[in-house]
């Protein structure tokens, strides 16, 4: 058989244990905190199921539905994305620099496609997200971690190292970042999008938590601070609307949307129309804002519960993060704690998490003493009950 | 600002002929034969109403249509590929051999992200479809154009061309081909899928029009002769259910699948769940086969109405196609029209097609006097309009 390109071979082989993960989800005996999904108690299935029973009908929108669309996204919900997300944020976009794309992880692989040759270093946060690390493999970019701390990329590090490495690229997720669960800080973000106009350097700002804020205060993002264009903002509905849907977007300087558009329509065309239309009349119905208050209720209990859990029953000598928002907080355990061969002991016990080397390109050794906990899909009971199986095989490794 | 990748100027810049086509397709005035899309009468709006009704309700299958889902696609839908539509093409695929896709284009898209390295030659038909060279281009390959007749690909031509430049991969449409409505004879199709096996090659099978049959002899497809899996069988629900869904799947050893997988994984995670779910019941729900013979009579009405048109109002010295199913004809004028510098004329006359060097990937010139019409997406009464313009239009040049 013909050789698969070289590409492949290049891809970080942590695609097993994403597998295993989304296996684990589907036993319904097993509490995972390894997932990323949102609680299934905040879909919007009435709201979904009342839309879809008006816009599916034999006329101009029930036929848009289901007929072939433009690479740009519908213009509804673009629109809905610069007047109802973008805006608020104080992005002031205009409708040819947004485009939406089948969900979060398709804008880094478009962004990647759009930039990256192979070589090409991409600096990303120590830990981030796995799967965004895969993406930039696949273009065969050399990934290159930085430091981080409490208030996120350490931005002497990162300078250093665009000096060092010429990279084509900074990825961040600035806010709730997954996996760790920390939030950069506003001077940060300020130095991040001055860095990378000063060394021409695209900044590319992943932002799917930050609406998903339960306290402290809101943050402008990365690319308020871009007066050169060099920032691109992507983002996902997943998880404000549904994951299912696979809806996102990318918001940069139209010359950029113009090539994304091209290379969009060479990757699947456009976004499912269905999913787009009723999204775009889910925002313009005015569902959305109070949609977004539930959901932070639903999910501030759940990070309630976790990080008081976490403060009674796992051992005095952990580290945690507390999380502002998102999904994931992020657990230090003691040194001589491995969370990868732990995870089996986990699993025997119904119980799963994700080891905290998976989110390390480099010195993944230095950190098997880490996990990511989501507590997001998960209910406050059965946080209690995951977390004292949890506790009790942590407790019998020390 | 960074350099966009190599890849980026590597596509063909026919991008904008396509923007100019979407745009005609939103003229209300304008009867364009110039889309790919089937009748709007055709899709099966009230169908989906009544599914989207009953799944989109707080119970498992609910909070399954919109929640995360798995890279390989719904069970459901993959078991109705394997059994409703290759079971009676006699392939006899398992469960693990076939991942759900978000449309026609993107498996496109994964196959040449799995093998195509910069510089690999691609063979393909001349003409081809447009959209799948740039797909190849994109990935940095090499497109070389074989010759084709009545009978599709010339076999000789294409054993020389693989001796000469030693192709990765041979991409077909053998059925309905996009954009001249041929279809390629039983023994070539054997011979298509010996010359993978004997020399190593993939090919590349592209089959989205097979179902929509309305007159001849039904052929199997490449992959029924495929000993040794070079064959890739890659398909779309976009003319037998609805293009704006986005969904397709790709067929093949598990082997392959499992690195598609990997990059489905990377590319947006999965296929829009929600539609991935109201198209498995469809199909369940025993509607595709009823659907799909009101579909076929749709549409060879308008292919009647649009051959007869052709006989009718053009002049004799013309030729096209008689195509046996799809949507498209090709008609080539005498050899001192120029179809391209003509769309202007008939696009102020209200009345769009695409010019043939499109489809080309050389000798482009020489195929100035063709044109790809396609009958699909127009009302028999429309059609019959829309042909008088256009022969009118073509009249003036002769």
């Amino acid at each position: 058989m013909p050789k698969f390109a070289r590409r492949i071979s290049n891809m970080q082989a942590s695609a097993d244990v994403i597998r295993q993960l989304f296996e684990s989800m589907s036993d319904p005996e097993t509490i995972s905190f390894g997932g990323g999904a949102p609680a299934r108690e905040a879909l919007p299935v009435e709201k979904i199921h009342d839309i879809a029973d008006e816009v599916l009908t034999r006329d101009k929108r029930g036929i848009q539905a289901l007929q072939y669309g433009n690479p740009m996204g519908l213009p509804d919900l673009r629109q809905a994305v610069i007047e109802r997300l973008l805006k608020p944020k104080g992005l002031n976009a205009g409708m040819d620099d947004v485009l939406i794309v089948s969900g979060g992880i398709e804008s880094m692989n478009l962004v990647s496609q759009l930039y990256l040759e192979p070589g090409d270093v991409v600096l990303v946060e120590a830990p981030t997200f796995v799967q965004a690390v895969q993406i930039f493999q696949l273009f065969e970019a050399t990934v290159i971690p930085c430091e981080t701390d409490n208030s996120g990329l350490v931005i002497e590090d990162v300078e250093a190292k665009i000096k060092k490495f010429s990279p084509k690229m900074v990825y961040v997720i600035p806010t709730f970042q997954n996996p760790s669960g920390r939030t950069t800080s506003l001077e940060r973000r300020k130095a991040l999008a001055e860095l990378g106009s000063r060394y021409d350097v695209i900044i590319l700002e992943d932002d799917p938590y930050s609406e998903m804020r339960y306290s402290g205060e809101t943050l402008p993002p990365v690319k308020s601070f871009d007066k050169t264009g060099h920032t691109i903002f992507v983002n996902s509905f997943s998880k404000i609307f549904s994951p299912g849907s696979r809806l996102g977007y990318i918001y940069a300087n139209n010359d950029i949307i113009r090539k994304v558009y091209d290379i969009k329509t060479a990757t699947n065309s456009h976004a499912s129309v269905l999913a787009q239309v009723i999204c775009a009349e889910f925002f313009n119905r005015g569902l959305y804002e109070p949609h977004l208050k539930k959901i932070r209720d639903i999910h501030r209990e759940r990070r309630d519960v976790m990080m008081e859990c976490i403060k009674t029953m796992l051992p005095d000598e952990i580290k945690s993060v507390y999380p502002d928002g998102g999904l994931f907080t992020w657990v230090e355990l003691p040194r001589k704690v491995n969370t990868t061969s732990l995870l089996a002991d986990a699993l025997a016990q119904k119980v799963a998490y994700v080891p905290g080397r998976e989110f390390f390109v480099e010195d993944r050794d230095n950190h098997d003493n880490c996990m990511r906990i989501s507590f997001g899909g998960i209910l406050p009971d059965k946080i209690r009950i995951g977390m004292e199986r949890l506790a009790n095989v942590i407790k019998k490794t020390l």
